[in-house]
């Protein structure tokens, strides 16, 4: 960290001195709750209410202006209205404040005219060297210091409880939520940033600024849209460096929560998928659960697998009913349910510890004994079959911990540094166990599914992701300087010209000038397929304009005069740039490649099986782009519509190395600002060690505006 | 009800007397514990513990058998070992006892062993007339009486809340956890009932015995495995009549779940979609959460659609971050999202309150008061366009109930009887808002999840089901007499025979017996098929025995030699009926019709889409057989992959009525107990209002054993 860097890392969670621009002495107001927060928690530095109708503010000297002030002031949170904002903010530039939050609505979310403020505002903010939280912001916590200045009322209370989360939010109110909703679950939080409109600090800039704080050991984003993507990405690369757990709880999952995130916040529209394929790449856990939000960072941060051990998961319980909830739970997840290993078994029975036939280790009500339990324990989690252990405590978790929380507990503080990491989850409302485990250093949920969720999280990899765009080589780029003078939507011959210069296969063909005729397939083989090249035909069959196999010269020609007649009919003044003439390919499957802009993450690679149903089953992976070969094998692997040409139901495998590999080189091609959108749709794979064919190609140029 | 089935209500919810045999004198034991809490609960009746050691039990008098106590029992709970449970069981025959709960286990879930063991005692409690719960029963309790006869731990508190839902419960464990759980959400019941392995007693028979009963206004059931569909299916329709909601939580979601069920209750195994299908079919809602199975059933029994109102729910909320969340979670549930109305809109309005345009009423910080919020509830309440409100309540929810939470209370109040019902979800942890709401009669959520799962129960119709078999038509039932003599599954010709006299269409046919050759086709329209009729290629593709697009007697010829060579070669032996002739059909789509039973729910329906892809995603619509019409429509729209047979990107539209048509038909099929497996594979669909033709047919019939 730069000295600059710590200054305004300084300034944002310890400052020496806090301006409240704007403060009432009403202390029922919403104006005035960062001070009665800042002094009910004891918050030593200077803090300066700056109201120019006032002599004091609720027993402290007033300002008129910050310029009024006459000291060094770290952060002012601005409390006025609309209007007065950008005033505000440059009277906090003349006055040296290095943070400035911002309250006020009415900026990006409201219109053109607000968009316009909002612009003034983050100009005048980079002017004046002004690190700028909002507008929209509800401020800004920290809880080791007192520094609570946020206008949410749920920080209110003034014992707040401690921990080592940080939050994130673009909703102001979340942070109430999630300190409320955290602290009766007994989870405690180091600092809270309310960033609403993300004008110019985004939640990856913050992210990024506080990364490295030892203070937060885990991160929770309230994500409802993402404005700076990049950032999130380097976030979400160093803290998995560090070891850091980053849970996002994304809104916009269903289409009226997408639109809604709009209407609410002035953001762009990109698409669930792509956003979920993007903070998976950086990683980036998404909850889907709040509760699981709320409980999973914690545990993230404590709990990893063990290394050596398999990610294979083994349930023990006193309950039968608890103990297959909690497994169903897990397997819905995909976590791999492990089961104790024969040595195990058989030195649990030789202590008269029977464990029945299934994947529950199930101790049953007569085993619910300190002894027993503690045995079963201890063993397994050392038995080496056991990836980690998840404990499914049942009723005597609610009035006898004496019974199976202790032993837990216990064999969680006398474990070997190899041993595998154990979970509780109990069963019945249990809060005094739960405190017990939590108090004991046992990582424990309160709620069964929220708990799967985490545990499943725990046990998938997390991706480290550097991925750099390579420059492409100079004959694609000069390929794509010749086609982007003429047209945004480039023809297939151009198209695949661009993609062939990547090393992508196409069929051998002809491509015939307008007007020319036969003998058009000399060379090639039959039979061929026939297509008018055009860039006014981007859906070639719905337009007449393709033939598939025509067996002869006589056949192609016939093909060649009907299918300008068709197009003729159907697309009035169509450019003709000829016939394309290509030897007819068949796969034993197709897929489709496609390159697209995210407007909110940018650059992302689709991987489908070709053909509608695919279309229709939504069955695609995504990534962003550039991709790894690793991240190609593990899309075309998520494809379900793979499954023939992976061999299913003894159907020939096809070549998915090669499709692989086709992925990676052409995923590269985003690389160039210009391609807004490239298609190779479909491609042919072929049997495996034969390749793969790609049979047609779109690609979109930005046109120079 | 009957004076005997009375009787028995009487005695399984409020017996006069209840006795306890194997009760311990050491408090601290498990089968101390059903005494303790009948005592420490108020229990009036007479207890009278049974145990041979001793004369008295926990202050108690107590006998050495139910036989010696010379008085009537209505009740008893057996907690002696597994070997003593039959003697007695024996002997409360004998003393005239009228319901028996057995708590050990050793039965149908311990192999060959504990199945006679089971079938034993079923039949020693059948003999004499007693209603038997268990084994593997934790008992049963009404928290309105006392009767608190159970060794769950968790009915220790003798503060039980009381309320009017009742539990039925496979587990003996879960009974503690919904307690408790439900008991930290402020939720009441009636009454519990731990069934155990349902040896005699399943939740379908006792949830019979119970719908009437005015204290139990709606029910939970905890589901392991299905053991009597039929009475369940019954009480479902029952409970639906009454208005009463029955809320499931069904284990066995996951493979891991459903392998866990088998071992761990000696259950056999179903289908998990077929389970879902035939409780939808019946009327009982399956709850994701666990927390929706605690909260959803008190909801539902309170809130219904308003009649005449639409099923879109109107979300207002005081927090944009927190309305958006609820919109989002209602909309992955499939719940439409409303919007106030455009009078309702400008009533607002012209008394000064904006309320955004998106989706979300969002009456902002700024107008979280109680004036705003209550004209805005009122106003919304009344507008036609509302079916239901659902106010997510934003921090104010915490420490401010008079601005946000009030006004709801006293709209739910003030309500007009036509009014669109309000449910209200606090955002943040608001234990005391939700107590007031709660107090306030108004329907509330702490977990938003299981609030958005709630409300997409109350706005889903309930399907109050009544199909019944009609006997299959004598020509049907004499064709399968026929075939039933010789084969366990039918060979095409004979298949196609019984399917068509069911009014199936299959294209023109005939049927050449082994060794006739051409001319073949004589009479049909080439192109044609040629498949092998035998009992033995249940895959024609497989095996080779199946040409398509013969366009000649030539072709036909050569390739009826072929065939048997290839065939042959590949099934050695196989019994050959001649040669089957079909003019070749090509639908606009495929469909797949097949009838199973389902060891667990009986018949069922199933319905896809033809080909690999359907199969790979799972895209199939299932239902209880025989369907209605209206059953067959719903199902075909589930079946993503029928998309282009409904028209997608313009394609042609398919005959769909004709599909549900003969899905009604078939349907029946399986009315005929014989009939183990029926399908139609595949069934062409042709263009709208020319039908469909089933190309295929197979069906396996039960042999006599």
């Amino acid at each position: 960290m730069t000295s600059r860097e710590s200054d305004y890392f300084r300034a944002l969670t310890a400052p020496r001195s806090v301006a409240l621009v704007g403060a009432s002495d009403d202390p029922t107001k919403l104006t005035a709750r960062p001070q009665r927060f800042l002094t009910a928690n004891g918050f030593t530095g200077k803090v300066f209410p700056i109201n120019p109708t006032r002599d004091t503010v609720l027993g402290l000297p007033a300002f008129r202006s910050v310029l009024d002030v006459g000291e060094p002031i770290d952060f002012a949170y601005l409390m006025v209205g609309t209007e007065r904002v950008i005033d505000a903010v440059r009277e906090c530039g003349e006055a040296g404040v290095r943070v400035v939050s911002v309250l006020a609505d009415g900026f990006a979310e409201a219109g053109e005219e607000g968009r316009k403020r909002q612009a003034e505002l983050v100009e005048t903010a980079r002017r004046a060297g002004i690190f700028l939280i909002g507008p929209n912001s509800m401020g800004a916590v920290n809880t080791e210091n007192g520094f609570v200045c946020t206008t949410n009322a749920a920080f209110r209370e003034n014992n707040l409880r401690k921990g080592k989360l940080t939050v994130l939010s673009q909703s102001g109110s979340i942070i109430g939520t999630v300190l409320s909703r955290g602290h009766a679950r007994g989870i405690g939080f180091s600092k809270f940033f309310s960033l609403g409109n993300e004008a110019s600090v985004g939640i990856g800039e913050l992210g990024l600024a506080l990364v490295d704080d030892p203070s937060s050991e885990g991160f929770l984003l309230f994500i409802e849209t993402l404005r700076d993507a990049p950032a999130l990405a380097e976030f979400g690369r160093r803290a998995a460096e560090l070891g850091k757990p980053v849970v996002a709880y994304v809104l916009g999952r269903s289409s009226e929560g997408q639109e809604l995130a709009v209407s609410h916040t002035g953001a762009l529209t990109g698409s669930s998928r792509a956003i979920a394929s993007f903070l998976d790449a950086h990683g980036i856990r998404r909850a889907d659960l709040f509760d699981t939000f709320l409980e999973a960072p914690a545990a993230l941060a404590r709990i990893r697998p063990a290394a050596g051990r398999s990610r294979d998961v083994t349930v023990v319980s006193t309950t039968g009913g608890g103990g297959a909830m909690v497994i169903d739970q897990l397997g819905i997840r995909g976590v791999g349910i492990g089961r104790c290993s024969a040595p195990a078994r058989a030195a649990l029975e030789s202590a008269g510890i029977a464990l029945g036939s299934g994947a529950l280790v199930d101790v049953t009500l007569a085993g619910t004994r300190y002894d027993t339990m503690k045995k079963v324990l201890t063993t397994l989690m050392e038995d080496p079959a056991t990836g980690m252990l998840v404990v499914a405590v049942g009723s005597s978790a609610q009035f006898n911990p004496e019974l199976a929380v202790k032993p837990i507990i216990d064999s969680v503080r006398e474990a070997t540094a190899g041993a595998a990491p154990i979970v509780a989850i109990p069963i019945p409302h249990a809060p005094d166990s739960l405190e017990l485990l939590r108090q004991g250093g046992v990582t424990a949920f309160g709620s069964i599914e929220a708990g799967a969720e985490a545990v499943a999280m725990m046990v998938a990899p997390v991706r480290q992701r550097e991925s750099r765009a390579s420059a492409l080589p100079p004959a694609v780029a000069s390929l794509i300087d010749e086609a982007a003078s003429s047209s945004s939507v480039l023809d297939e011959v151009q198209s695949a010209r661009i993609f062939a210069a990547l090393g992508v296969p196409f069929p051998a063909h002809r491509l015939l000038p307008p007007g020319e005729t036969g003998p058009a397939a000399n060379g090639l083989e039959f039979p061929v397929v026939a297509k008018i090249v055009s860039p006014d035909l981007p859906h070639k069959s719905d337009a007449g304009a393709i033939r598939l196999g025509l067996r002869d010269e006589g056949a192609l020609a016939a093909a060649m005069t009907e299918m300008r007649e068709e197009v003729r009919r159907k697309v009035s003044g169509f450019r003709d740039n000829g016939t394309l003439v290509q030897e007819m390919r068949r796969g034993l499957g197709e897929a489709l490649v496609g390159m697209t802009r995210d407007p909110l993450v940018g650059p992302i690679l689709t991987v489908a099986a070709g053909g509608i149903l695919a279309e229709i089953y939504e069955d695609a992976a995504l990534c962003p782009a550039p991709i790894t070969l690793d991240d190609a094998h593990r899309m075309i692997a998520e494809v379900k519509g793979f499954a023939p040409l992976r061999g299913y139901r003894g159907a020939p495998r096809g070549d998915l190395d090669a499709l692989a590999g086709l992925m990676v080189s052409v995923s590269h091609l985003l690389a160039d600002e210009r391609i807004e959108e490239a298609e190779l749709n479909p491609v042919m794979v072929l049997p495996e060690g034969q390749g793969v064919v790609a049979v047609d190609a779109l690609i979109r140029i930005s046109t120079p505006s």
